[in-house]
């Protein structure tokens, strides 16, 4: 009988697990270096949690069941509105801003394809508790941050501000399930829908949004070209301002003016932003990392109003730019196979302080060959495997309490007193 | 509206989860000093994969639903399953033995209770390809090693061997699957209910495996009793030889002898293991690692015969015992707040400037204080934080490239050239 994994799953074998694992590290390390501290979210969820605020795309596609308990239940298929439940009814006496990281699998049940897996991982963060664009600054330059740190030089950002578009239709007293409902449409560039929606409204609004849409490029052109457009409406030039704000101390704290491409018709399909949302891109055509200011998620789940802003990383597509790019890490490690000749007492004693002295002091990946093959087969499984070192263990060398040590690069072979291994082996 | 998490889940807080994500930390390092590789396995698995050895307990209590496809899947209650089945299918040119390592979090639908949750975390180890009794004892003694590397040195195993009671209850020719729910059955405790399946065989298959029951005990003890009672055995002295030499060599390799408690009516819950098996404990009464060998899960999976051994960790539990025995980790990392005094664009810049330097070259946590608050009150929040650091950047210092420096434990305040910070910083 043969057993596969269930469509949409992966198992990810050493070599690609290995720079997924890097990531997390890496996403962890940022964390660690930008004060964000992290939690572990569940993995199953209620239903009501994301029947909220999560956007119908999502919402069709989610992993949902029943439990033994009769409750029904989601695999979270994504982790902000975990977060905001948390803060809502946890957290509310930590002091603030918080900064929260979370590394988590999530579960759409979307059709799968090259980047689009129904199980996958994301790096995310979390500022919450101010509403200043400092903050959503802070996010926009770590993720640069980021991006430099896992190799991809070439990112660049797309950023938009939802803000806008939810003022303007405040303007005409769209109620805000309708604007969630348009942002989606446009989200998914579906303008008749989303314009349908506003027919009942004064075809004013429609020409401003669509209008709007057309402003696209590096910062100067745009914040001309949309200050002119929306001159007339104060409470979304407000809002612009805000954009404006939140770029100039992106570029302040770090990040290069040319990365930062922006979109005044962008949306995104999550219906809790409230203000600036920004994508990543490097050269392959899926978002690599996305978020946004979401500052009415909180009192939704129960909390008080809240200002907060994030982003998370979509790991599995940073990895397949990195791979595509050729991003490639190096690994320092030492390598040592430990090999027994003959198993009488002294023998497996000696290749146990062999083992502790390498794993020990020098941090060595250190093997012991279970296996029963000869010395000679030994020699030639460790030169086609990488290692670095063969240390062999026999009675002879036990009597004497040394080790025979076999650099497997210059094929020099002597014998070392086990306690002086992690000094003689580095060199 | 407030919402809750989902009955046996758990939102682990920073300082809750902190401990888990050290636990992550030492698995992996432990399986990169023994040259396990990390796997990354799917959370969702076929129902029939677990339907086959899992053991009733579990069968009963995994969290099964049906996907939008039709599918019966299941979230994995235990990894070594998807462990065989990829080796089965996909890791049969692999050079052997295969060390392979993961983390992984497991759902299973149990009455919560302390270290009992629906959702919990696991560090697993498997050894796949050798029969040999050295295999084994490399796990026992890396157990062994990572328990002393969370600071659990009163951690002593129980070992059994159901390869002695599969001998014994083959000469009686009881078929597999009455073995498998007779070890069930012994796990649980459950004597009368094992020996009512064997009560059409002859009555000295009972009392052999009652007897053997209340073996228990130290090395020497343990197999000078066991030996006499399985005298007439074979089969079942040979399997007793095998758990001998294991223990021996897991001894040779640096197991203290007295960590070591044989239990000869030991048995463990999955169907799976034919022959060692272990947990470890330490003041805790649950166990919070267990393993052993399980030579025919490969095969059943559609692979070839293929020897396999191997154990996992209970993260959750391991914490909780640290917790208990007050185990601590001191975090040496470098905390500095960097508060703005004016944010003009001078100001920002240079701000920007030191959270590289702190970031970059000393690798401190360096957190932007993006509140408006007023540098008094950023101070006492720093304190209250116990930031080791206060970085203020101002006007008057942006004009000369300076910011500065306040030494929290000292009180001492300089003014530092921004490029010098990472050398001035640490003392």
């Amino acid at each position: 009988m043969r057993f596969r994994p269930v469509r949409g799953m992966r198992d990810l074998l050493p070599d690609e697990a290995r720079g997924l694992i890097r990531l997390f590290d890496l996403s962890r390390r940022l964390a660690s270096l930008y004060g964000y501290e992290e939690v572990i979210l569940p993995t199953i969820e209620s239903y009501e949690l994301f029947a909220a605020k999560s956007g119908g795309e999502i919402k069709e596609r989610m992993y949902t069941f029943t439990d033994l308990g009769g409750r029904k239940v989601v695999l979270r298929p994504e982790a902000t509105a975990s977060v905001a439940r948390i803060v809502a009814s946890k957290m509310l006496g930590y002091p603030k801003p918080l900064r929260l990281f979370y590394i988590v699998n999530l579960f759409r049940y979307d059709e799968p394809q090259k980047g689009r897996y129904r199980e996958f991982w994301q790096a995310g963060y979390e500022l919450i508790g101010s509403g200043r664009a400092l903050a959503d600054a802070e996010l926009i330059e770590m993720l640069s941050r980021f991006m430099e740190m896992a190799g991809l030089r070439d990112h660049r950002f797309k950023v938009g501000h939802v803000g806008v578009h939810r003022a303007l239709m405040g303007i005409f007293k769209v109620p805000e399930h309708e604007q969630d409902d348009v942002l989606g449409f446009i989200d998914r560039d579906q303008w008749d829908e989303a314009m349908k929606i506003l027919s009942s409204y004064p075809a004013e609004l429609r020409d401003v949004l669509t209008g709007l849409a057309s402003v696209k490029g590096g910062m100067d052109k745009v914040f001309e070209e949309a200050w002119e457009q929306l001159s007339r409406y104060e409470p979304a030039l407000r809002e612009l301002e805000r954009l404006r704000e939140i770029l100039r101390y992106a570029v302040m704290l770090g990040v290069p003016r040319e990365r930062l491409f922006i979109d005044m018709g962008f949306a995104r399909g999550l219906a809790y932003y409230t203000g600036v949302i920004f994508e990543c891109y490097s050269h392959l055509r899926v978002a690599l990392a996305g978020g946004g200011r979401y500052d009415k998620l909180i009192s939704l789940f129960g909390g008080p109003d809240m200002p907060a802003t994030g982003f998370a990383i979509g790991l599995d597509r940073v990895h397949l730019a990195q791979v595509e790019a050729g991003v490639s890490y190096e690994d320092r490690t030492f390598k040592a196979l430990v090999v027994l000749a003959g198993e009488d007492e002294r023998v497996v004693r000696l290749a146990g302080e062999a083992l502790r002295a390498l794993r020990g002091k020098m941090g060595a990946r250190a093997v012991l060959d279970v296996s029963a093959r000869s010395i000679k087969r030994a020699f030639s499984y460790a030169s086609a495997q990488g290692y670095d070192y063969v240390v062999v263990v026999g009675r002879r060398e036990a009597e004497k309490g040394v080790v025979s040590v076999k650099n497997m690069k210059t094929g020099v072979q002597v014998e070392v007193p086990v306690e002086e291994l992690p000094e003689r082996l580095p060199d």
